[in-house]
């Protein structure tokens, strides 16, 4: 199995250094990682600057390349420029810090693996439930075992899975279930403060609204000291939306000449 | 009806000026857009840098609110601290360019009206079809006709209408359609060059391989001269999947210790 390891953290991280060890394991490891840290940029690609390219060499060893871009930019060049083949599978993480409910929507570790999705190559996001992640046992065995489980199964073309494990030691961690994405959100603020110069600026900080208490639910499993493993696509139509709207008279737009 | 604008090719795009102009005729405008283009930042955040925010004047009237930060960040501190109340409705647009098939994973446009989708407040994004854009008037009667759909009508919370309208007169506009996200994806790569130092670097480049010719998705009805409307929204769990998972067996995770 040819393997391609990503991640948002940056190639310095020690949850990617984890994660390409354990594959090690299962298949043949590359790495294509961001050189600096890309923690909530979405699926941001960029297009208006130049990516460059780095072998990066850990403790004198050679590991893997750093991109100058996002975590989607490392999977397309990745794939495109650095292999010149589509792996078997692709794995972001692992992240220090959890993505479940909202998180999703903001995270490049799960952007990472949907890249992945949406050029057709079966893919994990992994993440470990703490920015100041010490645990990532359960997590590499999680990545290992559910791997296997993509590369072989049926999974819809475009579907990933976008793992979340307890910071916790692995004997602690209650197992593993199948989850959907929370419907737990953040209460933004933003602290107010000023610069020597007598000018304003603003720090996003807020707190999880956290509505979710069903174990079906990634956020709730993982309160609960469970694993989650949730099946996530990149087809964003509301189809029940779209069904209804079939009733809206838009005569108006129809024809407008 | 309290209206906030913003979009993804900054403050000083001819789109957010016409937008803006045409809603003042349905309500109050407040405009907070970021000071520099955003394009293809996706869903991205600011977290690691603050934010400023710089009263914005057009032929020295004052025009609205310039972010540095991404469109995301627009709607967050837009809500949170410019306006401190939430607005009947965000419309994020006009945008240069279409956001359909997967160009909505990379859309900052889509992204500003998903922010707000994510804070329950009704939200329309606008594009039209073409990065050097000259034809907003069919766009800026769509943004009006539909932001009273929106406000009145019974989406479900959380879901947002994607608008893409032909970049072309309105007599030439067939009329518009309820659409869902197409399918077509860019087949990328990536443009090799060398620095006058002679390092490389590159630049990603690509086209779209249009697999869409079903007038019921957005991409096939833009390219028949149709403006489309698709309810997008922020449920990524791929739910048949996660029925399917059922039958998987995970007994090696379940139970670890």
């Amino acid at each position: 199995m040819r393997i391609l390891i990503s991640n948002d953290d940056g190639i310095n991280s020690r949850g990617i250094y984890e994660l390409a060890k354990a594959m090690k394991e299962v298949g043949d490891v590359y790495v294509v990682a961001p050189l600096t840290e890309q923690s909530a940029v979405g699926h941001a690609i960029t297009m208006k600057i130049p990516l460059r390219v780095t072998e990066h060499y850990i403790d004198g060893e050679f590991f893997g390349y750093a991109v100058t871009g996002t975590p989607a930019d490392c999977i397309k060049i990745g794939i495109k420029n650095v292999l010149q083949f589509k792996p078997d599978l692709v794995i972001s993480g692992i992240n220090h810090g959890s993505n479940t409910a909202i998180n999703i929507i903001y995270s490049g570790t799960v952007s990472a693996a949907r890249e992945a999705a949406i050029m057709d190559v079966p893919a994990l996001a992994v993440s470990v439930t703490n920015h100041r992640a010490t645990h990532f046992e359960y997590a590499c065995l999680a990545a290992q075992e559910l791997s296997k489980k993509v590369v072989e199964s049926s999974l819809p073309t475009g579907t990933l899975l976008n793992i979340n494990v307890p910071n916790l030691p692995k004997e602690e961690i209650k197992g593993t279930l199948f989850t959907k994405q929370g419907k737990s959100k953040w209460d933004d603020s933003y602290l107010e403060r000023q610069d020597p110069y007598g000018n304003k600026y603003y720090w996003l900080t807020g707190s999880l609204m956290d509505v979710d208490d069903e174990l079906t639910n990634d956020q709730c499993a993982i309160k609960n000291n469970y694993a989650s493993v949730s099946p996530i696509h990149f087809d964003l139509t509301d189809h029940e939306a779209f069904e209804m709207m079939n009733n809206w008279n838009i005569d108006s737009l129809k024809s407008i000449k």
